[in-house]
């Protein structure tokens, strides 16, 4: 027998990949949450049918939601990451010797635990003494918070079901309270070629709120397309333009200081879109 | 009934698309031919069961395959595309008024043939009086004309089967041999992170013949992982360091001058595998 997961996200194209084993299926109080472990991609998380996260492929997206804010502000100490209770985003975080704490806010505790359980590489700094976690909805942790982030992650799910409302004005509204003066927020913010209405939509709302609004992208095998987009709001650093050289370089697998630049040089059909 | 291709490229990871009709279906003398209507992207080229180009998202493997090149030569007057029978190379290289003259080397009438009557939107530079096609083995054209070409493109299909000689050192020496003296040299070179050993060993056959080599990225949806490398060699023009400004932008859709730049900045572990 083969088994093979076939994502759910696209209409009339989807990802396959072949799977060698279920390593746990459960309906948690939120979502579908399975843990597989595929041939070519190792285990892989998947919540409602969606691909989440890959052994083999997770690197890119973690180090490019953390390093880019991160380096982008010059001091970072207390960073929220909202979603992302696998736990990659908060250990790419924690490479960062500047930050002082690190808050995970997910709203799904069997994420967190299943992530710790079956996903160590990726789960791996979540019982670091920076880390402190916060099972809850992040729309109220953020609204109970004000003047207090330097940088806030918003590692969430796609904006249909639990996480929409994570994207859209009114949220980044709230973020932006949730922010010290001269704070960061950053967003995955889904594929301007297969939802480019998304991509626009989000990258105005942020932009009728934040001074600075930069959308970057980075190429993702496991997400649909291959080619992922991020959205910046900053108060007051332009993440094109800071100066990175003062920084030693950290160990990482896709961001380079380079790279750090070249994500904001967009497709002409991309730059169309947020024109 | 559902119908739905679903790629051979990459063992135990595959894309799927959802089918409307097969317009055509034939074993050629080289290949398994089919060109089918898909839902998201249009129609779709298929050779051996790969996807070689779809209506929707062919614009950034054309354009980067051609304008890369051609921007970075001073004055290509003639070019000579290998393969990419279904002429969507030649449509990108004609959009540069210097080119007197682009030889289409194709080995399978059938793909031209095909393409001309299915995908017109991208065979429809091929009866363009500029442009010379001929029928028959790529490797035995170069063989036959030294000293030649500006600029020599090799569309082909992957290294296994028909197209295994269009890749490596023998081939790369009669491409030297077939340019004229400051002339350059580009290849599709797979994807680095399902096949990352094809784009090493190319890149250093490449490295090993020409005085300057270059690796560039482009975000190709349809191909295995979403993210595609491509090979430079080059007598004396730098891509990387060449200036632009002189150029009117093009019609495009993926390629712009910033973009010429960017796509040579490579993520760490592409970065790491040319080394």
């Amino acid at each position: 027998m083969e088994m093979w997961i076939k994502e759910a996200q696209i209409e009339d194209a989807a990802m396959t990949y072949k799977v060698k084993e279920t390593l746990v299926r459960k309906k948690t109080k939120y979502q579908d949450l399975a843990i597989l472990d595929t041939c070519f991609f190792g285990r892989m998380l998947v919540l409602d049918g969606i691909i989440q996260t890959t052994i083999k492929d997770e690197f890119v997206y973690h180090e490019m939601m953390a390093h880019i804010p991160l380096f982008t502000h010059p001091n970072p100490k207390k960073v929220l990451v909202v979603g992302g209770g696998d736990g990659g985003v908060i250990r790419e975080v924690l490479k960062h010797p500047s930050v002082e704490k690190a808050v995970l806010c997910e709203i799904d505790g069997d994420v967190v635990e299943e992530c710790k359980k079956y996903l160590p590489e990726i789960s791996c700094e979540l019982d670091n003494p920076r880390c402190e976690i916060f099972i809850g909805d992040g729309i109220k942790y953020v609204n109970d918070h004000k003047n207090e982030f330097d940088v806030i992650i918003v590692d969430s799910t796609d904006p249909f079901g639990a996480a929409e409302g994570l994207f859209g004005g009114s949220f980044y509204e709230k973020i932006k309270e949730c922010l010290t003066e001269d704070g960061i927020f950053i967003a995955q913010t889904e594929t301007p070629f297969y939802l480019p209405e998304v991509v626009k939509k989000v990258f105005n709302d942020s932009k009728a709120i934040f001074k600075i609004t930069k959308l970057f992208m980075a190429a993702i095998p496991t997400y649909p397309g291959g080619y992922w987009s991020f959205t910046i709001g900053s108060k007051k650093y332009d993440p094109e333009t800071v100066n990175l050289d003062k920084y030693e370089d950290l160990d990482t697998k896709y961001y380079t200081k380079k790279i750090h630049k070249a994500a904001f040089v967009l497709p002409k059909y991309v730059e169309d879109l947020i024109k």
